[in-house]
């Protein structure tokens, strides 16, 4: 579709969110049609994972986003989608790949919410693609398993906080969970919360270098636990850590299905989104330093770095090998 | 895209408006791209008309709509594009055919936005489709001149209209036009104004009969006058005919570009809609019959009725021709 | 929130509707909450009142409104909220209030609509907090008696009126209540409500003046009637009074639950809006005088004459205690 003024910042690129949720509607359709195209229970497909997504370009106010996925793999319960978005700006016929995106679903019955329906497999071309889909399963399964340890933290507000320091950029959203935000099983579209969780990375990254801003990359995100329909969501956003050139902002939403008072406030997901800042000419500016105070954010800083070297050598690796 | 709630009636029936602006983006996608793809003055394409559109089948809150569009024929200065809609039930994989859309496109200059570009040529497959291009061009030329005669009209409100009069459920709405209804070169998307011309054709039929009502067509349109970012329009809309089951609505929509002090409120556009009331299982239902009070209303009611007469013996030739 | 391009007119000041709307929403969550924190029946919090609202500074597109909501007195049967608006530009950093709203909400049964719950008592900081609640309370209490007597009006058009005529800025505007406009009641959130009669009021001062208009005050809204979904709303707005630098105007709100015939259509909600002009550098122009006609038009120009001298020197007091 056309990309409107409202899906951009005030620089023309649009926002980062509004590009995954366009991915995750692909995802959510082409996987829903898969799991019901043999005789079987109806079922929804329900967004289990994103894997680490960069960004390979902005997108601009007026182009034109091409959504094209396909299912790469299928395991008895679970749909891998490849999702590639193309810009185009149709008035010189330029294209340029915006995303490639690898997502997770798992399908669960129309009846009955809390069960999972089996996933009809699909034929592969060649036989290592299923051997290579079966390992790219096996990884995520054990890193789903190792984010659900981290996820008690919450954010505090500072009162004066200086500038740089994690206090003065940290921002929260809350948002109601309306009829339109929901699939045929009354939960979040996945790609709706993402949307919401990359505004908040958005002021935080603002806030912090106020200067033009876009999404480079998001890392891996699971979507653990269900957000029901009338829920009030909290999206809470603090800078982790700074390279020269770029910025980590985690991000955490929590869900408070407040008039059903069976449940208690629960951490939904949370992930790590990294801006750039951008120039008037697109170029990338220079970052002002996190500065940290506190124990934990010089902990949870180190522990960005170590994000941050980590993928820096992988794609140097992948450069290497296309070399 | 996957249909919403908000993109339905509390039937769970999609708004024939929605559907009408995914057509029309998907015709100016097609037809800005291909003014643009020889090298000469980048243009933006704008509507000029779309042709009489069915609906062939109502889509529901929960399918996909697949939109395709085809450049059929292009004049020196015009396009057209056929868009056809179908409606997927991604849980059954159904799918019925929606609509089949014909609109016309001319391009504007970027730069200038009173000049019309050149269009370049298609290549057709047989020499008969440029001829029956040619006539569709023809006809259609002749047709626009014809509507732009009845421009003068105006709707009057009634004090304590009776029920099933026209006074009783003609109604209208303002409308302030924001960026994101806008072109690259900021006048309205032809889309943008067909989705509030239905939505005000649609409450006239509620308000009439009372019940679950969706749209059946749309006779042409012409969009003689563009529209500018910051006008406020009004969109009005009054019933002319009813026959046993449907209901002819006339929409008329007035801009009013109240900034820009320099020109008085004009007619931009204006068409009828046929809408069909629904029981609860989706069969049609008889429709109160329209009573005509004034002498304009009886013509008006006299021409609907010669327009209902001639789609009826056009549709039946086209069932005996195909038979 | 990141303040966007359709939430602003055309010189991209932020229409007061878009923050009626995220105040309200603040309020429904914080006084939803607080009624579902003690065991008792679920139950969600609808809009009873607003009490009259100052806009302080005007908002822009890139801002982020950052809004706060406390509870500051509880009746038996109501909540009454306290929402602050800060607008801050993230690029310098600076931040001004934009607004102080006060609400009061009443909590509505989940399963029996028609049933008002028991609000949970709050703890007060001090004794003379609640003694002075308790006089709001009973302030508002009266003030709601006394607007459900001016109810009756309606707005009549007329044809071909002279600038600065009352007739010549009126406006009516229709909206079909969608599910996103609705509460899990399936009620209309007051917000909505007011963000519709903003935009009418708007539109109304706009036609008067010709200039970029924007909210300086609403008075106090009662909301006597509730709004269904699927109803139709005619939202109609009619200048009042102006002095040198404003203008008021008066909105309607009628619903027309038009699918369920056993209601009649009514008066939900009315009220005084104040706008100013703007020159371009933001700052506040001469306003041209409303030429009266009839007996009634110059009654309530007269009265509206009243409210403007009450106010300024309701704001002149303030002043003078406040130095």
């Amino acid at each position: 579709r056309i990309m409107r003024p409202d899906d951009a910042n005030f620089a023309g690129n649009v926002h980062g969110g509004i590009i995954l949720k366009m991915i995750e509607e692909a995802g959510a359709i082409i996987s829903t049609r898969h799991c019901n195209s043999q005789d079987g229970e109806p079922c929804v497909a329900a967004l289990a994972r994103v894997e680490r997504t960069d960004f390979l370009s902005p997108v601009c106010i007026g182009e034109v986003a091409n959504v094209s996925a396909e299912i790469t793999y299928t395991s008895r319960h679970s749909v891998e989608v490849q999702v590639n978005v193309m810009s185009e700006n149709i008035l010189t016929g330029a294209k340029k790949v915006t995303n490639k995106a690898t997502l997770w679903y798992v399908p669960l019955s129309l009846k009955n919410v809390n069960k999972v329906v089996e996933v009809p497999p699909i034929q592969y071309a060649r036989k290592e693609q299923e051997e290579e889909g079966k390992k790219r399963y096996e990884e995520q399964k054990l890193d789903r398993l190792e984010t659900k340890q981290r996820n008690g933290d919450v954010i505090f507000p500072i009162i004066n906080p200086e500038p740089h320091t994690v206090g003065y950029s940290q921002s929260s959203l809350i948002h109601l969970v309306g009829p339109s935000d929901c699939t045929l099983l009354g939960f979040v579209h996945g790609g709706v919360t993402m949307k919401l969780m990359d505004e908040v990375a958005g002021i935080v990254a603002a806030r912090h270098c106020k200067t033009n801003i876009v999404t480079a990359s998001v890392d891996a995100i699971n979507f653990h636990e269900k957000i029901k329909k009338g829920s009030v969501i909290t999206i809470s956003g603090r800078m982790t850590f700074t390279s020269n050139k770029s910025m980590e902002i985690e991000v955490f939403v929590d869900a408070d299905p407040f008039v059903d008072e069976a449940r208690e406030r629960y951490r939904a997901v949370s992930a790590f989104f990294t801006y750039v800042s951008l120039s008037k000419e697109g170029k990338p500016l220079p970052v002002p330093q996190l500065l940290t105070e506190t124990e934990d954010e010089k902990r949870r800083f180190e522990e960005g770095k170590g994000r941050y070297l980590q993928t820096k050598a992988k794609r140097q690796a992948q450069l290497q090998q296309a070399a």
